[in-house]
């Protein structure tokens, strides 16, 4: 199958830049979006995120081949309802949460006659909204997508090749695996810094402003993932709740490790420690996901 | 007092950055280096990280006004040893380690009869070694003098004017706040970052290579600071314990309370939770020791 017109419902960073890398990739693919909020469509609107943007979810979806889901995963159910009248019986209805088998669940049971196949772009910034999304964002990230079992293998392929075409590389896997690679690349880690951030807001004998100023310690890289999307990420430990839990138990079991490591003056445990996790980095920068410039290339010594 | 001849102990990162910095703030000052590696000497001479390298540590700081000992905090006591004989009586002798009342005990104990004024540049990246010193590193960061009480005024300002000449901002504060200061900005998130990266490359369900692979998610942020000098970070977490304990059972049980949130499923607890630290990073922002592009300005997207 092709895909010639796509519609996306939620028209906040991630929607927004699907919707302008289609536009600069697949100058051929009409655009059509929705968003629940009616100063999001504004700007949606100005900025031309999608070709027409709609004032009802039902207008957005009319004869899509491919709808985008790009909501909190909290509200993907919602939102799977509200455009259930107007779907095609050939539509690919896809999303790009977060977590992806409580997706798959809330999508399937309101849409139980459908083409359900979710995705997972792993590209993201710290910025929400109608603004903060460019078309750029998807460019050689990757994007896992999850088709459930008895997929129709066509409709996989042509969601498979819409992602390659906006420049990312795709891999697919299952839904349940997907949600524990993540716990531990993408949920534990901002849980954790969304945590010290508020932990070193909290301090009586150090100063918020002492934190501020001298976080160039380390502390700032925390800070920025700790300003993301509340909303979006309440959503995301509410929905992959068992692999958090799961992976946080195993980070708190090392955490006492090295604490005791500290406690016990134990040098070389925590020298054996360090110098193991370098090769991971490298790995990192090796395959182009990072790069190696001295804190990654800001420019701001300068 | 003017400082006329500065001599640097230690030729890696720090000491190759304050070399570079020297000859090109301050052009009319005299430069001289030693590192304890042979091949570090050769390689610093290649770069000129300072205008002479000695190849014995008494050389280098000979007629010097000021010494910065550039190396690991545990080595400190050794690195001053080895230069008493050739001090002179006036010299300034200080450092740039990362904890401060150890590293005072450890100057003082050695050299009781000089004047030892430690300090601590805010600024550093994951590179270690004679060949990732750069004149810019210090621009826009603090520096945090500590002068032990007594401490001779006009000794301490020359030292600032030093530090300032250089680009940086300059705070004095005692060795003690400084510590419990760092321990939150920097030690306990580097012990973070270098545990989960652990966490994550030991695990059955998730491959090594997949952690690498979808580490856009969150995880590179925390690989980068995880990728830092092994011997450095032990040396810190020796030498500044009391202060990380502190700090780290602040954390685990700020830890503790998301733990229990998830688990109870309590999106409300988590919602505020995550818009508080938001106010932090604004400050960040705010103040110029990060930037808000996205991705920090990386531009690997393109
Ligand atoms: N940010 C990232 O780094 C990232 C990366 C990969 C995947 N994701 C996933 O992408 C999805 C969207 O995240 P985002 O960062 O793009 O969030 P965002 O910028 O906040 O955009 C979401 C938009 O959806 C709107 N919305 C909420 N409920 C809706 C509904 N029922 N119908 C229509 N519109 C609705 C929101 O409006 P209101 O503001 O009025 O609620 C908002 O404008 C989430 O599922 C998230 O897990 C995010
Ligand atoms: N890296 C940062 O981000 C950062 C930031 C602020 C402050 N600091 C502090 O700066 C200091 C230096 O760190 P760095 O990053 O510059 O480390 P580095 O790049 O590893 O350089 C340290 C150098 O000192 C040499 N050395 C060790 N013991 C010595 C001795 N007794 N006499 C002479 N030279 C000796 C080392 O040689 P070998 O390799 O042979 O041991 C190495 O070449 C540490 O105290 C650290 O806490 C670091």
């Amino acid at each position: 199958m092709t895909i010639e017109r796509v519609a996306i419902i939620g028209l906040g960073l991630l929607g927004g830049s699907i919707g302008l890398a289609v536009q600069k990739h697949l100058p051929g693919v009409a655009t059509a979006g929705y968003d629940a909020d009616p100063d999001v469509r504004a700007r949606a609107r100005e900025r031309g995120l999608t070709a027409v943007v709609a004032d009802r979810p039902v207008e957005a979806v009319e004869k899509a081949d491919l709808v985008i889901l790009c909501v909190p995963v909290g509200a993907m159910g919602e939102a799977a309802r509200a455009i259930a009248p107007a779907l095609g019986e050939d539509t690919i209805v896809s999303d790009v949460g977060s977590s992806k088998e409580s997706t798959y669940s809330a999508l399937s049971e309101a849409l139980p006659h459908h083409h359900v196949i979710p995705a997972h772009p792993v590209a993201g910034t710290e910025e929400s909204g109608p603004d903060a999304g460019f078309a750029s964002l998807f460019h050689r990230r990757w994007c896992i997508v999850t088709p459930p079992e008895g997929a129709d293998p066509a409709k996989v392929a042509a969601l498979v090749t819409f992602w390659e075409d906006l420049g990312a590389l795709v891999e697919t896997m299952d839904a349940g695996h997907h949600d524990r690679v993540l716990a531990v690349t993408s949920h534990i880690p901002h849980l954790i810094a969304y945590t010290i951030v508020g932990t070193a807001s909290d301090l009586e004998q150090v100063t918020r402003s002492e934190v501020i100023k001298f976080s160039a310690g380390g502390f700032r890289d925390f800070t920025r993932i700790a300003a993301s999307d509340p909303t979006m990420w309440r959503d995301v430990f509410l929905n992959n709740r068992e692999a958090v839990l799961e992976m946080l138990d195993r980070f708190l079991t090392d955490l006492a490790l090295m604490r005791e490591a500290i406690r016990a003056e134990d040098g070389e445990t925590m020298f054996d420690w360090f110098t193991r996790t370098r090769a991971i980095r490298r790995g990192i920068v090796a395959i182009g996901q990072d790069d190696a410039r001295p804190d990654f290339g800001r420019k701001d010594h300068d």
